[in-house]
Formats: structure tokens, sequence, C-alpha cells
């Protein structure tokens, strides 16, 4: 956007960082959505899509932002006054319950402290006590984008389970997908919520439903209104490689491209990478004396960390000093957490030296922030990335 | 997508040609959408943005396909059970109504025969007999683009109002906008829909409403359910340069190129050039003695032809023939249309020369599907191009 | 670089239209040129540059116009005060003598009159009268790009031979290479000079010389002082994939590219397809009532066509015309032609519709000249296209 | 080239980073280079080029790597068995004094050890000895890429004057232009060497010759053969904004748009900015307990920083374990510095946290290879970056 010098180190939890291939891609001239190359192009990115979800399903591509899919996923499967159960775990499950509400659905919260995921024993609980089945559905938020928390998503199916509920289980994966371990089909997820911009590395404007077949059932059924997200004639064009109405076509060409990439890599060594980067920087922020947002080990992000300031700080302003002496952008505190907390995205195209750069940035600016680190956060982190 | 040797022609209506200038412009890093860059960019646009719809009032934008327009300037406005009154101009006036029944209103198709534009007479006896005001709202599409008939707005306007009616007059210019004369503040229009893979040159990916006070007054009690759409949330953060959730950035990127190339051409020169290659091309289909779609002057296109094949012969052998051997895409006959029609798109980023080379293969394609022309359509087209 | 709306038409004879996908893939990031990337990257390029040239022998390639690759050609082989036996076809056999003149060579010109090739009858009796052997090479252009015309290689090979001369073949492939067929081994020609802007469809930046086995011969005893141009270190380093000095990488990305589409049709395609633009365009040319420049039917070209104007008139006016109403770019008649001819390109990354287009706008440009066409040049040219 | 993940580090000196606002203003459309377009183009970089140099005399602008623009300064100004002096600094400084020879000139090479730049007290005792001025030029490279050492030109040409000796003034700034202060007019240069793809962030494939009036006076009666690097048709043709054969046209778009980032951000900031990474990463070595290779402090570069390994250590191997572990590429000891030495090149578009991620991989590459570190370099580095 401006004449900084070097590369903006964007180090927010999403969008990530285009890789160049994919904005090389999505740069060839559009073409006739109606005519045999695009159906070709389609054909391949629905049959390559699916294995990241862990599905053998369906996945439908929504030319939208990932809240596109939020809605897709709960106009299709609910009707006007079902309720739903929201387990609470930041502002974007905050966010998801409050547009059931708007869609004329009941939204019940469990309601969470934003350190940790979904409980898997409250929701049983509340399942179990819900003996009229009035609930509808479970939505659970994956790796909680404001917080650095992931739920445990075989956990709440078990739970889910072991109450005996029918409750359809939607979960976003919106900042999960192609970079934490996911399995739509394997965990028993009706359907799975997802965007373009996160771990799939490319600019936002794509979103998607994976549906498994107890939804596909209940979008039969269900009553609330819809058109542009209706599944039905999206599955019914996308058999012949088409789209129902005109498909964002320069960003499926980036698709086409970062699937490609994600594959060479291949998802184990992608969920690995993350991993390690979250280690990584949690590493760092110990040393620097400063507390990981995520309060459950076996609930950390290796997509992002967020970092609570101390008492007397304002993190917006770390940020803006980061922001304006390093050239990095970092993701804000949102919603409750706003002025309390940063976050630092590790996700997607990058590697150990991007990180550690980033790391330096942090470091450097929570001085200037006139935060006294109280360790060398940045040699702590290099440390753990060294050992592998 | 293949490797045919030189650039394709893509004479569709829509998506149009998209300038390598906004291609390469769209492949900018993505940015922090929370960031004062962004920030400095989306107020750019939506400053830049209303003159081209001919309004001082809001556009908002949404990360979609031109169709999400259509569902946002429904829902905003209308509550379940509100009769909408569409004028039947081809298949994409029918799809909007389809959608307005699905989304829960009560769509009052005015038939038409598919060559000719919204009828202001109907449209005001249907008016005037409306006593009760069921009719919450007027639906037409200005360029139909199945057809290439262009709907007289302010003929429209003037029988609403003629019934003394309250209506809301919405209006779809999603092939029109920034190829065709169009003006939402001195029409009265209420909502205009419109996206950006047409006239504004630019991929799919982005749509639009401008929204005039009405709208935004009958939004304030609109009763559909609605969360993506809704305008209320759009608008506060535009306010402040941001967006209620994660935009199309690169795609915005393009825009901004998008605009300064239509501007530094001045739209009334892009009107002006639309209009004659309209005139160009239908003197080429009367020379090669096939009839023009459109069957009233006043409303012909400046966009797009559509092109009636004679008796007994399939337009959409004609349009293979020509994509095999010419390597030049154009529009399939829709709907009812399908097979009698193909639609010749002429719009966006062209010029006389591109023009002239889409004719010849028309011209030669005719031939080689079986259809004998009577004449050199292509001479009585350079001829019309030549006279300006 | 303007703001003319639609793709400028580029009917020059070079440089060439570059593909979408060569462009894409000039813009990969630079690498490290002594990295293990690069090797692969080069020794792919020399593995499949030759082919194109016809020829199993090396090919090195120059971060350099064109007009290097002449340069090198001469300097490798010859030593000061050396007979260089020239062809005049037009403009660039003479600029290609007078180099030689400058290079301290001894540059003898074989006068043509610009509308025919080299002729081997008059060069097989200059050679025969030197019994002394004082000249030592011979130099033809190909593809005289000033004219278009094409000089018979094997014809001239074959009066090399006849009179038992043994000077060596020099041969310019400038706007030929890729576009005609031509056959370095085969025609034994001793050193093929080339480029990148013509027939390979990259921009300007690279220049060749595949080299046979007496010019590098000669190469070890030519004392001409030389080095940025000298084989011997370009051979060693090529051998290994690496160059003497930085290679223009990117460009190189861009070969690679090109060399895939080039493959991808065939380069017999390519050449058919070259030959039969050639022809429409010629029998544009006659219906208009206008003349070829290029004389004898031997050696028509099918990369470009010169055009003689009407005396009277000029033909710089024509190209004006042209190019201010119809944003086409036309070559200009060079040295004792300058206003005499014109010319038309079309070669490269082009199609039928293009063709027609580009004649569309000469024909119409030509009356806004002034110059009355005897008939329609375009119908001549699509009835020609549409045998085929 | 690969699939690593995240951005490559090119940390080497040069070809360096090119921003991604250059790439794209390279994939541009390739012009007519004979039209006006071109001509408009071309005429700005001719006005805005000098500058950088330092002078307000001509710059000439070759298609061709800097190789070729050590060439053009020797051809166009001297004669063959002139005399040319030459500083032996290091790799390149031999290359060129070896590239004067194979020219027919006679090079007398002034040694030095590789780790300090020109002496101009020698070269004033060898000029005040030479009383017949057969010494026509003095070859000085300002940056030596091969070692990291800056030669001071204003002593040089103190010393040249002080000697009262009439000889050329001919100074290499390949990596140093756009990076390192340097006044072509001011400091007395005759003719100053430089190319694309270091300071000035483009891909290799342009090369430079700023030309002193002494020097043009010599181009006059220089007799070296000449032809591709003749600066006389470039300066006529340049006169009227075109050049004497075919631009490497993409490169200029580039360059266009090289030298407006350079000039928003100002060329002091960017002097003082490469100033200031060389101080940070010399800092990082010493803390490792490694030598710089550069042995005067006037004499330290803000473009790369060489580092000599310990005895009994491959610098190759170093190299190799952080490209393979990291992603990173370093350069390579070249000639009689080969295994001993690597360079960390940190110039052109680059920003703190990049060079802090660099630094951090050559530290745990250090270890990797076997070398342990006595400090924490990346710490001592980021001390005196935070000064700032």
């Amino acid at each position: 956007m401006d004449d900084a010098t070097g590369r903006h180190f964007l180090q927010i939890p999403g969008p990530s960082n285009v890789p160049d291939e994919v904005l090389r891609a999505m740069s060839a001239p559009t073409v006739d959505h109606r005519g045999p190359g695009f159906s070709a192009l389609m054909s391949g990115l629905l049959r390559d899509l699916p294995p990241v979800f862990g599905t053998t399903g369906p996945v439908v591509v929504y030319p939208s932002s990932g809240t596109g899919a939020w809605e897709a996923a709960l106009v299709n499967t609910l009707s006007p006054g079902d309720r739903v159960l929201c387990s609470e775990t930041g502002h974007f499950s905050t966010l998801w319950s409050e547009m059931a509400d708007r869609l004329g659905l009941d939204a019940e919260v469990l309601p969470g402290d934003w350190r940790r995921g979904a409980d898997p024993d409250r929701l049983a609980e509340v399942l179990a006590a819900d003996t009229g089945h009035r609930v509808k559905a479970v939505c659970v938020v994956h790796n909680e984008t404001s917080t650095g928390v992931v739920s445990r998503i075989p956990d709440v199916r078990r739970a889910i389970d072991a109450a005996g509920h029918p409750a359809l289980l939607l979960v976003d994966t919106i900042s999960s997908l192609g970079s934490v371990d996911y399995r739509h089909d394997e965990w028993g997820v009706d359907v799975t919520v997802s965007c373009s911009q996160k771990g799939l590395m490319l600019p936002p404007g794509l979103a998607f439903n994976a549906i498994g077949p107890k939804a596909l059932e209940a979008s039969r059924t269900a009553r609330t209104a819809r058109s542009y997200w209706d599944w039905a004639p999206m599955l019914e064009a996308n058999a012949r490689g088409f789209t129902p109405y005109t498909p964002a076509t320069n960003l499926l060409y980036g698709l086409r491209e970062a699937l490609r990439i994600l594959n060479a890599e291949g998802l184990p060594a992608v969920f690995a990478r993350h991993d390690r980067y979250g280690r990584a920087v949690r590493a760092a922020v110990r040393a620097w004396g400063l507390e990981v947002l995520c309060a459950d080990e076996r609930e950390y992000s290796g997509v992002l960390t967020g970092v609570l300031v101390p008492e007397g700080h304002d993190a917006d302003h770390v940020r803006k000093v980061i922001l304006d002496r390093y050239d990095m952008s970092l993701g804000a505190g949102l919603g409750r957490l706003a002025g309390r907390v940063f976050r630092i995205g590790h996700l997607g195209h990058t590697n150990d030296l991007t990180i550690a750069g980033a790391l330096a940035g942090v470091q450097m600016g929570l001085g200037h922030a006139g935060i006294t680190a109280a360790g060398d956060g940045l040699a702590a982190a290099l440390k753990l990335l060294d050992e592998h």
C-alpha cells in the first residue's frame, strides 16, 4: 500500500501471506464460467478440496467472505426458532451465535472465559438435560481466531454422542483449515465452515461448507428462507463442474495453485510446521515474562498466539509502535479483549526466518512501548526452532 | 486455460475482459483489513464508487457474486409475505423473482416476451389497481443480460409515480453499470443492484447496493431475517473505512484501478462507445439476414446483442463451432431462449478492432455452422464504425 | 502505456505480443544465479532451446538485444581485416554489414533491391572468383524484418558449396526463429543469430548464437578482441548450468514458459500458422490494390508483410492515422523505404480473429489516410483464412 | 523455483530482492519501441536516472548484464595497447582487469590483499612515476562485491590530481549505486559503470554508463573497435527518446517504478539505511567471534559483509547448511576467497525484521555447521538496530 522498504510483515491471524505463485495464478484472464475450460477447473477443485477437510463428501464454494459460510451452515440446516447451542470461545463464536439470533434462530450460549475451548463436559450436561431435543445444532469454533485456542472437536463429538443427542455439529474451521489437523468425516462433523484467506493462503473472497450426510438430509426439510446460500442448486450445478451463479473465477485459479502448494508440502508436514511455530512463539512469550492467552495446553494453537499485556499497558499501543517502527501488522484484541491482548499470527506461507524476524520485531517493539521484557524471547524461540 | 495461440476472444456479456492493469493491481499482497492502509483504500472507494451509480448516497460493497446483491436488496427492504412486482424481461428477471419467492416474499410477475423491456404502462395499471398498496417493491432489470434489452427506468419511475404508489423501485444494473447511462438519484431508484465483472471490468467477486433514502428508511423496519447482507453494520463500519467482516481485499485493489480507468475515459465517452458498438453489431446482424432479439429500438443495448438463429438451426452449435475454430466465447441462449439465441458481448475493456475481429469470427462461424449469411455483416459494421 | 480502452493491437514485426503466461512467469522473484535452483533452470533451457534452431549443437544465451548476437557471431569467428560477404536484403542486412566494418572487418556487400532475398547465384559467382579465399564468412539475413522477404538459406549453402569455398555461413534468424521453418544443422549453417522478442514471444533482452562445429573451431583462432561475447567462458559455464556473468534471470523464466507454449502447439503447426497468416495478409493487400514489397513468391514471409503505398502518399501518415484512430502499431518503412512502406506484423502469439481485427484497422485507416482501396481486402483475407 | 514454504531469504549481494511493484510493472505488455509511448517512457528515464549517479551528464542504458558496462567503459574511451591501471580489490576488480587485457588493452594491476579498497597513495606513486602518461585510465571498483569493501573514490581522484596525471577515472558502482553515497560529478569520475540488479532493485538485464565530459571527448578518438557498446549512436538516439537497437522494454518499465520507489524514500535515507544494516551485521559477526573481511573501518560496506570462517571450516558448507535448513541464500567466497568467506547481502528492498530473520538464520546455521558462536550475534545486531 505504501512505500515502506522491504516486505511488510503480515503477522495477523489472517488474511495470511499469499504466495507469489498464487497471486500470479489469480492474474490469469477471467474465462467464460459457462464454458468447458471453467468446467474442467471447477471439477478439479471439487475433487481436490474435500481431502483438505478430511471428507469424502461434498464441499461447496461460495463467492463470499467466511462469514457467509457461517450463514450458509445455519440457513441450510435449520428452521426458524430452532435452538442452537453455541460454545462461547471468544469474539468469533460470539458473532456466530449473534448471527444465529439475527437469522431467526434461538441461540443458547454456553459461557466461556475466552481462554479455553468449548467445554465438552458442559456441552454433554446441557444436551443430556435437553430431553425434548429442542437443540437442533451445536456450533463450535475449532480454532478461535480471537484467542488462539483450539477446541477439541473429537471430545465435543463424544459429548454429543454420550448424551445420545441428535443435534447437528457445526464447526467453524475458518482459521484452522489447512493449518491444524482436522477430520470432518472421522470426527463426525455435520457441517464444516471455512474460507480462503488463512491456511489456504489465498486472498479473502471464497467460503466453504463441507456437508455431511446428516446435514444434507436436514437441508431437505429445513425451512429457513434461503437462496444465495442454498446448497441444493450449488450441488446440482457442481455435479457438472458449474455453479448456479457467477463464481469468483480468479480466486478459483488461486485456489488450484494453493492446493498444489499445500499438497506438495503434504498436510501432515503443514500441521507439524504450524505446531512447531506455535511452540516457538509461546517460548518467546514466556521468556519475555508475558502470559499466553490460551489457558489449557491441550488447546494451544499453531495458527496464532494471543498475548496478554501487563496491567496498565495498552496492547493497541504496542501494535501501533510495532507497525510504525517495523512495518509489521499484529492482530488486535477483539471484543472484550480489546487493548488487553495482541495476537501474533504464524500461519500459512511462512518459514523459520520470517518467524524469527517477526519475534525480533515484537521484542524490540515491547521495549519501545515501555514493556520491559524479562528475558530474550527471541533466543528462546530460536532455541526451540533449532532443536527440530 | 489452454494453450490456444493468441488472446482468447471473450465476447460474452460478462465477465468481460479485465484490463491488464487491473489484474496487476489485484496481485498486490493482501493487507491487514483492520489497519490504516486498508481504511484509506476503502474510504477512497466509497467516495469514488457512488458517482458511477449516479448517486450521492451510500453504496455498499459485498464480497459476493452479483446474485448476492439481488438478495441484499430484497432482504434489507422487505418483510416476509411482502408482494414484489417483477417485470419479466428475460432469464435474469425470472431468476430474481424466483429468488424473492424463495426468500419468503410474494413475487407477482408481469409477463413479458423476452424481447422487450419492462412495460411502464402495464406497471402503471397494476399499481393503480393495487389500491391497498400490497405491492411493496417493483423489481426491474435495467439491461437484461439474457436478451440485450434495456428497460427504460425513467418511464418505470413515472409509471409508479403516476399511480401514486409508494412501492420501492429496485433496479438490477448488473450488466449495465459503467456501460449504459444510469442515474440512481435522478431517476428516483431506491436500490440499485450491481456487480464487478461487467462494465466495471473486474473479475467476479464483488457486488453492490446503492441505497436511496427511502430504501434506507424501509430497512429500519423490514423484518426479513438477515445478517451477511445487512446494510446497517456495513454502513456503520464503512463510515470508518472498514467492513463488518473480511472484505475481498485484492478485488478492491482492482476496483480502485478500474475506477481510475473508467474516469480517465470519462463516463459519457464510455457510454457513447458502448452505444456505438451496439449499433455496429446490429448492423452486422441485419446484413447477415438475421434477427436482433431486442424488438424495440428504444431499448437496444450497447452491452450485448442477442441474435436469433433461423428455424432449424441450433444456436449452441454455432457457438461451439466458433469456440472450437476461432477461440471465441459467445453467450448462450438462456432459459426459454436456449438453442434459439446466441449473444454477442461488446462491453467493457474493448475497442473497434476487437469488435471487428469478433464479428469476423461470427461471420465465418455462421458459414461453418451451415447458416448462409445474406450479406457481409462485417463490412456493414465497419462502415458504421468508420463513420464516427 | 496510456489508457486507451481495450488491448493495443501490436502488429509490428516484433517485439511481438507476449503471452500472459510468459509475463506472469517473468514476474517470479529473481533467484541466486549461483545456486542449485538456477542451475536446474538453465540446464533445462540449454536442453530445450537447440531444437528450436534445428540443431543438436550448443546455443549460447546473452543478456542483450539481438544486435549483440550479430556482434557475437562476428567477433568469435573472425579476425581483424577478414572479409565478410554480406547479401544486401534490406535495412537490417545493411546494419549488420556496417557493424562488421565498425568491428574492424572488411564487409563486401552484394547489392540488392530490398525486395528480394540473398541471391545464391550471385553469391556463387563472387565466391568462385575468390580463389584466394579472402572471404571468411557469408552473412545472410533469413527473414529480413525491414521488408518481409525470406532468403533461401539452403540455396545459399549450395552456392557456397558449389564454389568449393570454405567461408563460414552466418545467418540472422532474428525475426524468423520460431515462426518460419529453420534448420541450422541440416542446412549447414555455422552460426545462427537470434533473439527473444519475435517468434519466441518474449520481451526483448535475450540474444542467441547457435554454434556449429566449424564455427567453434574458428573461434579458437579468431583474433578479434572479445570478452562479453566470448563463447569460450559461456560454453564452459553453461556445461554446469551457469553463466560467466549475471544472466537476465527473469527473462529466462519467461523463456522456459515460451518454449513450453511453442512445443505445446508444435513447431510444424506454428510454421503452418504463420504461413497461412502471410497468405491472408497478402490477399488483403492485393484486394486493396496495393503492392506487396516482396517481389519473389518463393520468398514470401509468414512473419510480416511489407506494403508499398501508392506514389504521392506517405506510409508514416497511414501509420499515424491508424495508431491514433485504432490504437494499432504497424511497422515503419526503414532506411531507404522510409515513408514508402508500412509493415504488418503477423507473428507469434496471435490468432485468426486478431489478424482479422488488424486488417480491419488497416482497411479503415487507408481510407482515412486518403488511399482509396480497390476492394475489400478484409473479405479476401477472411476467405483465405476460412478455407483452412 | 521450488515449493519451500514462505518467502526465500535472498541475502546475496545481488541480484537483490525485487519489490512486487517492480515485478508487476515489468509485466505490462511490451510496446512498439519506435512509437510515441516508448519515447515518453525513455525520455523520462533518461531524465530521472542521472541524479542517482550524482551527475547532470548523460547516462546510457544497455540491454545487458553489468559486465557489459565494464566493456562499454573501456572500448569507448581507450585504444588498443593503452595501459589501464587497475586497483586490485577483489574478484571483480580482477575480472575487470582481465577483461581489459582480453580487449587488447594493457592492464597493470596494483596488487591488493582483498581486504582493503584501492590504495590512493600507491596509485599516486605509480601515476607520478608514469611521466610519459602511458596510463590512460585508472579502474577502481567502488563497492567490491566479492569482499564488502568500499574504495574511497574522492581520495583516488585526489591521488590522480596530485600526480597531475591526465588518466581517466573509471569507477564500477555495480553493487553500490542506489545503496552507498556516490557522486559522479562532484568526485570527478569520468565513467561510472553500473547495472540494474543491486541497489536499483531490478532483475538483471540492464547496464549503465554515466559519461563525464572528458570521457566523451576521449570516445571521439578512441580506436578500440566497437559497435554494440558504442556511445555515439546511443546518445544520438536517446536525444529523441529512442535507442539504436531494441531496448529491454519490460525492464525499463521496472526501472521507472524502481526510481519512483527510491525517490519516495529519498537517496540520503536509502544510504543511511544501508549504513545502519552494515553496522548491525558487523556487530553480529563480531559477537559470534568471527572476523569481518573488510580490514579498514573507513571502507566498511552498507551493501554486504564478508565473513571469514575459522580455520578448518568450509564457508561453502556453512552456506549449504543454511540454504537447506533455512531456505536462505548467502554469497559464496569468490576466487581466492572460495571456501574461506561467506557474504551476507543487506541491500536494496529490505527492512529491519528481514535483516533480523537473516541473522537468525546465520546464527543457527553456524551452529549446525559446527562453528560455535562466541555470543549472541543476533542480540548484538538488534541492540544496534534498536538504537536508531
